[in-house]
């Protein structure tokens, strides 16, 4: 789609793939005996290796991150906002890595991948992962690429709390870590709105117990309503109002169960392509991973203690109107790690933009960020 | 299930029903030559027939608002902490009205409900009906029981936009309003769920473009999903979080797919006694009743000048935890009709238990509702 590629873009990337032998252990107590993690890394490692930023990905995120896969295409990787040269993440300082998440759907070993032990798609089959599990994975892929220590881990949303757990278990590890739009854990109505999103999904008879590829068809009436309630919970309602407020689609009341408001048309188009590009597999898989996120499950309920390990630098950020992990969230990581005596800084970032404040270039938020950003780089030398 | 009735109960209590054969115009153009309402009503008219109140109920709501059907009832009314001797709505005083919304499911004409020029069940054929539409229905009702004006129009949620709709529509025929837990309109995300939750009875398979009564089903697991996530928007985070946590359903993570938390539980069994109590078309009539709802939308968007009619002095509630409908939205009710010079009380109520608030016994809520209906009842003597 771009015409030319932009100044401030990492350009034309392809990804890479990591096969790994060394079994896995995982949190559900199953095993992975191999797998494999596609990843892309932007910019160059230094040669001490020392200015690598590890990027998590959120639900329905993946390893694109930044940049075009080629000129056709109609938009960048999903955080192209904050990653390129002289954007908060700045490739022209840092070598910047985005793996897919183990049980994704775009590369890494998931459900749509072939289960070597049975020569058959994982499909259902395929364990429970946690975000501890992803971090354990993760740190493998660090193995491979030589780095030691990140200068920073990095995520929002589910991607955020990646990052928390990177901090909390493997602390040495990381000199910084950057938590935006996340919490310590689900609430109660964060883990009801995946249970209605999840139902939605198995209830498709589409679904066929997850076997749906085996019967070649996928359940689409399922995954589409999942992601046209995700998208409520992404936006604020303010931000809703100001995008579709109550316009008519057709101009004049219909008095009918077609299409009436602007609203309609929007999350009926946001479901169906979503449903084209995304495995109902994985969307089952990801928001168990969010319901089982709990690091201070192991301390008991303590998050103080939790994150008394951290040896990292945190930046936090949350969002005013953010309402599926509002500013309050946040808190309660701040609050635990000033408790416990870390080096926290907080940011609450005036936004209408609710939850998917973390995905766009907001002035404030890009300065803070960047300006973080900055203060790592000057630690590390370039390539 | 009492084994005896409660003291301040209105005790055993049977509806009635009015055959109508005025033919009611409809605001989709469609005309209802024949229709009839159920009702209840509790309590004694007095011989100036100036003490009735009528109760407007909510999208899941019916005609039996107070006391018990038998003494085998499980429960009573649906607003049995407000109606009853002694209550806020107190029937030793006043004489209650409840009528069944047109397009219900409990009684009154609507899509479960035989079509007399097909002999067939309406079905989805029956007219899409409006809060305005329902107004015009009661006050047929309240002709036939010689009430020209009520004491107060009272209702919360969708029954709260009736009320408003009363005191605009027909301002001579009401002395008060009592607006609890309402909005002047539906936001745009506040549509967004009611078109998920209609989007997820549509697309069930057993739904059979409205017809599935022909094919012998109901749409269950659409139906359900529609209630679980209505639920969520009952609740508040909060009031979620207190009632269920992250409480584990069997005591230890399982890592599977089946019901881990309490609140998936909770939200299934929500949705499984809803299915076998409440008609699908009528959900998807009530939504988009919500949706249309709309006064000001005649009056050039001027919510001002949509209530500067209302000659009825008006009671407004709102609870701080709900987000349905949050405060702010009664007050844009309350800020219009002071700019109109209307005469408005307006009691913002402390609860963290959301939308749902408005039905339960706080105790601020029964004593200013309370304080409010006995100035009423001061004006008008008792039968």
């Amino acid at each position: 789609m771009p015409d030319t590629l932009p100044a401030d873009s990492v350009g034309l990337v392809s990804p890479a793939t990591l096969h790994v032998d060394k079994p896995l252990q995982l949190d559900c107590g199953r095993t992975l005996n191999n797998y494999h993690l596609i990843y892309e890394t932007y910019g160059t490692l230094n040669q001490e290796k020392s200015n690598a930023i590890l990027i998590c990905h959120a639900l329905s995120g993946d390893h694109h991150a930044a940049g075009y896969h080629s000129m056709q295409d109609r938009k960048p990787g999903w955080w192209d906002s904050a990653i390129g040269p002289g954007k908060p993440i700045d490739t022209n300082h840092f070598f910047v890595v985005c793996p897919n998440n183990l049980g994704g759907c775009k590369g890494s070993t998931g459900p749509n991948t072939i289960n070597p032990e049975t020569g058959r798609l994982y499909g259902p089959d395929f364990p429970i992962v946690t975000v501890a599990d992803w971090v354990r994975s993760q740190a493998v892929l660090a193995d491979h690429l030589g780095i030691q220590q990140w200068a920073a881990v990095v995520g929002g949303s589910l991607g955020g709390m990646q990052a928390l757990q990177w901090a909390i278990s493997l602390p040495d590890r990381l000199r910084h870590v950057l938590i935006i739009a996340a919490a310590p854990k689900l609430s109660a109505q964060n883990i009801a709105f995946n249970e209605v999103a999840r139902t939605a999904i198995k209830s498709d008879p589409d679904f066929h117990e997850g076997h749906y590829a085996e019967h070649n068809t996928i359940p689409a009436q399922g995954l589409g309503l999942a992601r046209m309630l995700g998208h409520i919970t992404y936006l604020s309602d303010e931000a809703m109002g100001q995008k579709f407020g109550r316009e008519l689609r057709s101009g004049a009341l219909q008095y009918g169960y077609d299409v009436e408001f602007q609203i309609e048309s929007y999350l009926r188009y946001q479901s169906s392509s979503f449903v084209g590009r995304f495995d109902a597999n994985t969307y089952l898989l990801m928001t168990k991973a969010l319901d089982y996120f709990d690091p201070a499950r192991d301390f008991n309920d303590d998050l103080t203690a939790t994150v008394a390990s951290i040896q990292a630098r945190s930046l936090v950020i949350s969002f005013t109107s953010d309402w599926r992990f509002s500013p309050l969230r946040s808190v309660e990581i701040v609050n635990a790690m000033i408790k416990a005596g870390k080096h926290v800084t907080y940011a609450e970032i005036e936004a209408n933009q609710g939850h998917d404040a973390f995905l766009m270039p907001i002035t404030r938020y890009m300065e803070i960020f960047g300006s973080y950003m900055k203060k790592i780089a000057s630690e590390v030398p370039s390539a």
